[in-house]
């Protein structure tokens, strides 16, 4: 194909483009050198450009757009599903923005800009307006009337939606049941008034919960006052919950959400995104020398206490992180809520202590190895100082757990983004009193001998 | 309706439950103490039973069925979706399912051991065979009539299959394409021999990607010889793609995936799960004291040294975790392949470069400050020491995002999951290679006046 679009024998790329899926399409024309795609692009015929323009990448529909007549765009733009014409249209700017929406006819652009009036996070941006509706006193036979007459462009016919007299949504009824119903069967009587919808102005998370929970392949969306705008499919919703997935997972990485693909990121957003935590986690850490410049003097004492200093506090941010990466993701799965802090608690203290307890034994095996095989000489106290590793472990570690684990609630109560609690912020935290933590156990323990 | 039950008002809970939707009813069930879940679920109508069950915890899925009878067992069983079926036997210790197994008909039996015979991990097991199917030479008029009789339990019927003579799948038409038509068209005009499908086989991640692609709300699955077998709705999907980020998160944590909610979890699993790692990430950091062991007359001679070891080794693991971030995430996503490595590693040994200049900038701001101001005494040699800091922050954090985003990449190649390289696992490796970063660079600084 690549060899044909280079020897521009057009003809053998439009017939073998015509044979396969759409979505192949786009993916072609994604990969293609920018001086071709918009070739190639007309190449397709029209009554499946604009399916294949809603698979592009949202910088090739860009720039496509910008190769193209205007009455070509308008073409495209009329025949595509309105919610990826939303997802495409709210990517331009302004004054754009107004002149493509001139291109549409009255009709698609009133759907237009009554989608792109919902806010950018809402249920809203994700609808689309067709899908079948009738009325309660219709018969089954004039349902299927009007779904032959409006149902061409439904993207879903699984379920009809039941209006009253005021557009307001009262019922679902799965179109397997008018199916299988004679043709004179009202409505009415296949009700039974259950039904499940989305609020337009609801944020799109919220619908990520509602699908999970019903099981649902689409949803009707309704208005404040209940009256039915649109429709929500789920595949749209499984790109709301990975890019829900990939901000949480960024964020846990210690990084502002990136918004684009890694890829499509310019370096200097890139940069800047992470640059932002790891100056905060950097003047954070800086106490950690404010920390050991108090404990001066005993380092100088005992420069063996300082050997261990990675050690130990690197096991509290460890365990904390584990323990924070366990509760923000249950909170956002919502297995866990702000009422669950003490349950959580006394979990995560039995967890630290086990922890905490096993890790301090393989530190006093490693002491007490190296001192008897004669790889370092700890000083003639070191089994004091496997004591202190011993008891700095335990108490660090089951530290980090609890700062790991309380701080989502914490931050959830004054109602920021648990996932804000990234590992490498709990890290940071714990290594700074972890320090503190060390320092006063040995000073307990060695004070008289090494101290 | 809590206060219904304990009330035992029993006639009241019923009406209230067979006003809600079966979800919520299965939320309520949930929720209840465990010795009055099986009575409130026998108030159900039988109509209903089986929906709801399908909507339980797995956990309660298992204690009801215990309180039940085999008749009731075998109803609600013969009634569920086969994928649902699936999910709920799968979980069942083997003579009970074979006990379970033989309440069902011989047909459901059929479907249930055919579907428990794919790997866990496969397409087979979220699928179900209730889809509608066409043959090529039927009319309109017969796919709806086939419809009428066989449609009730389709998952789906936005799509009808197209089969041939030997059940292989050989196109896909949108409902909504035979009602625009006259009911005397053949089924063959209509198909365009453009149709994406499963395979059974394939690995769930797999099918994720693909409903991704190509925005379906349903697919088709068939054998390697290409004979449809069933339908996977996306529904499933999301799940799916639920937990797999659930398990990458996890993983980025460092820790052992969970397989069930936390709050699910047994304590003794969770302490195991994260022991593992917990363990091998102290062992690894103790190279941490063997380091700072070497540089041993080092940190005696120059105490000021030791303060700034917590510091530059976490900014060498911050900016490591973030680049490990970003790639794992981009490569589960499909947005980077092997092949990008070399394009990964320029862009980001230059944001390091930036990044560590940025902090090394920030290092030797503090360092003069605290000089300036009296706040702390680095010795007469402190732009020397403000220069070591400089220069090793470049050096860790460079190395940082270096090392963070090449390890998955050398996962992958060794067919290891990438998400294997957590966060906390980076910055472990950063924190003892950048040991001997900072003191090498302190050790060609500084000698000769501090050391």
């Amino acid at each position: 194909m690549l060899e044909q679009i280079r020897q521009r024998k057009w003809n053998l790329v439009r017939k073998e483009l015509s044979d396969i899926h759409e979505s192949e399409v786009a993916n072609i024309i994604d990969e293609l050198p920018e001086a071709e795609r918009t070739v190639v692009f007309r190449l397709l015929p029209r009554q499946h450009a604009s399916s294949i323009f809603e698979y592009l990448e949202p910088d090739v529909q860009q720039e496509i757009v910008k190769g193209l007549g205007k009455r070509e765009v308008a073409s495209i733009l009329n025949d595509m599903s309105p919610d990826d014409r939303t997802a495409f249209l709210e990517k331009l700017p302004d004054p754009i923005l107004k002149e493509t929406l001139n291109l549409l006819t009255d009709d698609e652009r009133r759907v237009a800009s009554s989608l792109l009036g919902y806010d950018e996070n809402s249920v809203g941006r994700l609808m689309t307006p067709y899908y079948v509706q009738a009325q309660p006193d219709w018969t089954v036979q004039q349902v299927f009337e009007h779904i032959r007459r409006y149902g061409k462009k439904a993207e879903t016919l699984n379920v009809i939606y039941v209006i009253d007299e005021r557009g307001r949504l009262i019922d679902d009824i799965r179109i397997a049941k008018c199916l299988m119903s004679p043709l004179e069967t009202r409505v009415e009587e296949l009700m039974d008034d259950k039904f499940v919808s989305l609020v337009d102005t609801m944020d799109k998370e919220e619908a990520v919960q509602i699908f999970r929970q019903y099981d649902r392949t689409a949803l009707p969306v309704v208005t404040d006052s209940g009256v039915l705008v649109g429709i929500v499919t789920v595949d749209d919703i499984l790109d709301v919950a990975e890019e829900e997935a990939t901000e949480d997972i960024q964020k846990f990485g210690g990084l502002e959400a990136l918004d684009l693909p890694y890829v499509e990121t310019p370096l200097t957003t890139l940069i800047r995104k992470r640059a932002g935590w790891l100056i905060i986690l950097f003047v954070g850490e800086m106490f950690t020398a404010s920390a050991m410049g108090y404990f001066d003097a005993e380092i100088q004492k005992a420069v063996v206490l300082a050997l261990f200093v990675p050690l130990v506090i690197s096991s509290g941010g460890n365990s904390g992180s584990q323990a924070a990466t366990l509760i923000i993701r249950a909170m956002a799965l919502k297995e866990l809520t702000l009422s669950d802090w003490w349950y959580v608690m006394r979990r995560e203290l039995l967890s630290g202590f086990a922890l905490g307890a096993l890790l301090g034994a393989i530190g006093v095996l490693r002491i007490t190895l190296w001192q008897k095989l004669g790889l370092f000489d700890y000083s003639e106290h070191w089994p004091l100082v496997a004591v202190t590793i011993f008891f700095t472990l335990v108490g660090i570690v089951m530290w980090g757990t609890l700062s790991g684990s309380m701080i989502p609630f914490a931050l959830k109560r004054i109602g920021i983004d648990p996932a804000t609690s990234s590992a490498p912020f709990v890290a940071t935290l714990v290594d700074v009193t972890g320090l503190v933590i060390y320092f006063s156990i040995a000073a307990f323990i060695l004070r008289g001998t090494l101290l």
